[in-house]
């Protein structure tokens, strides 16, 4: 009988090639490297909030039964517990119990998580006090991937929650966080695209207590002039502020974490002056 | 009968790891992770003429057959068509209409182009108008590896050409422009080898309005003193100009696209001041 | 017979996407990319010495018989000799001859290094003066993972050594050098994790003619308060100074290669003003 085929394995992590690679080294003691995928090693160093939206942007993406491995982990070596978690889906998550896995695997139906049990990752062996990635996290998702069975690593565990991405209701709009910005300078909010208005067409959008702008909503850049400010739906579904060829996070003064409000203007402000 | 060996397909971009590794997931709904190649995602945001150029150094390394997807693109989402070509040597090129994929579909030998039917690649499933690498680029990629036929997912097309890249000759020298600067702050030109003067000795060579600069020809790096100024053949087969492990970028003040002249400095010339 | 299964190649560079994208095209030509695995390709440019200790960190985790290319490579084209070192464990190691390989192949057992003769490995075919990773290391390596044996591609040579790394007895402490910064800041040092003295408590660290520091060694970045710098064992086994969620490089202006002292600060000095 032909060995089962080994799970695809995704990495996240803000730890940059040096770290990483020596994940990669590791999984490659378990499984062929054509089974690796790295998705992301440049996160925001310690952001985990960031690196769990972007998580489940990128690995919603992969199929079913895949194993992502996700490692932004200020609280390495301390007291938060190492986590596994089985989804509906199949795919299993790996990660510090920070609140990183966890939009992911509700996203693909979380089904069951674990602490994973370091004895039976490591036998003996001790991990590294600063770099669990390579001593806990990337020899569990290389057992994982083999086909040894998540219940054998570890054991129930009800895994932190970090607070949902704000979405609130305020008079005439919405309160809404700027999750990420992209390389692009595009600044990708939390707000739905219902925030933009019916028929989108114009909002104000104000981050933290600057002024407030007014901001066409288009469809593509394009449809921007060169270097105009502009609010989009972005490729993650919720809202952009974008602006053509421009870095928007620049001209905005945005940044990750920053509240925004955003009110759609309706046909009778349109000739008005905000 | 086994399967047709899947396609190796490659990635090109200007997108950073959040976008590609997305494109990535994509893919593997296709093909196995391990005939995918990532060749760049940092390349500079929305520049696609240095992108045409790095896509045909990178992409003329790889086997014949190769699918190629290359998506630098300020255009997504808008007027510009989603674009597919067929090269003589078997390779498949896959991104927008916008001039980045011609140079190496004409050193491979271009065969046909085609604009891409989206109803073909996504059925009645609508594509992120700010997105089309994911949504667009990497399915149709994602078929042609695995035995669709180019001719069925869309139609003849007229593909967009840049201007070519500037060699001209002027009084006593050839007029080029800067195509890149590398890692290093090498100033990667369109010169040719030849405009360095036969036996390649000394140039003049002048970016911009800035004062001309006299700077010797060698032909590795170590002939340089350490920090000095001189002019090679580039590993692209054209003239770059160097410093010996500084950045000649910065010492010269050059940015990619800026005019550059260079002078070959006759024999009778070298005793000279310039 | 089937064919042998070909050899994981890792790839190790300052080269950046646009060149290391390259020499995958080449290898491409010899195996498929499914054995290929980025290591990095974003090392200090020219930084030798950085990535002979960064290899080390990297190759030492990949399994026996692995072929590691590294190209950190200021002389390219110029005296250095292109080299090929068979290790004990199996695993070859292709790079120029400049030190950067010697480490990781002392950790895994030299047993032989070779000078690679050109004339073997590219037939006639000039290879470009600057770019000797592209031309020669991964052709070298490309043959050396298919089964082409190490001794037809050169001849015996006696491999250049960098100095060791610093760890010196001085005064009541340990001469160390700064061996790499990390991508969060982490000043990672030669120093070996006894120079913390035992227990471990507190220690004195001097980095060049800057003030002495007086810095508590604790185990995990947890264990700090926010922003306040300590002394760690580091995931290289050695000790490395950092800064919860800060960039301790920059609290104490500390760079790659600088000098510092390590001195464990007695039970009876912890009460006292340094």
């Amino acid at each position: 009988m032909p060995p089962r085929r080994t799970r695809l394995v995704t990495l996240t992590t803000d730890l940059g090639p040096v770290y990483s690679a020596q994940m990669k080294g590791v999984l490659c003691g378990y499984l062929p490297p054509s089974r690796i995928v790295d998705l992301d090693h440049e996160l925001t160093p310690h952001g985990v909030r960031e690196a769990a939206f972007l998580l489940l942007a990128m690995g919603r993406t992969f199929p079913p039964g895949t194993v992502h491995i996700a490692v932004v982990d200020p609280g390495v070596g301390g007291a938060r517990v190492p986590l596994a978690i089985e989804c509906h889906d199949g795919s299993l998550l790996v990660g510090p119990d920070n609140g990183i896995l966890v939009p992911l695997a509700e996203a693909l139906g979380l089904a069951r998580a674990y602490r994973l049990d370091l004895t039976k990752i490591r036998g003996g062996s001790p991990a590294s006090a600063t770099f669990e990635g390579r001593d806990v996290f990337a020899p569990a998702a290389g057992m994982l991937a083999t086909g040894h069975r998540i219940e054998r690593l570890g054991s129930d565990h009800r895994p932190f929650r970090l607070p949902p991405w704000r979405v609130e209701r305020v008079p005439n709009g919405i309160a809404a966080e700027v999750l990420h910005i992209d390389r692009f300078g595009d600044v990708i909010t939390s707000a739905p695209s219902s925030a933009a208005g019916e028929p989108p067409r114009e909002v104000e959008a104000r981050f933290g207590r600057r002024r407030s702008l007014r901001l066409p909503v288009v469809r593509t850049y394009e449809d921007l002039a060169p270097g105009a400010l502009g609010v989009l739906v972005s490729s993650f579904g919720t809202l952009e502020v974008s602006a053509r060829e421009r870095r928007a996070s620049d001209l905005v003064g945005a940044r990750v974490g920053d509240p925004v409000v955003i009110r759609p203007r309706s046909v009778a402000d349109l000739g008005k002056r905000p």
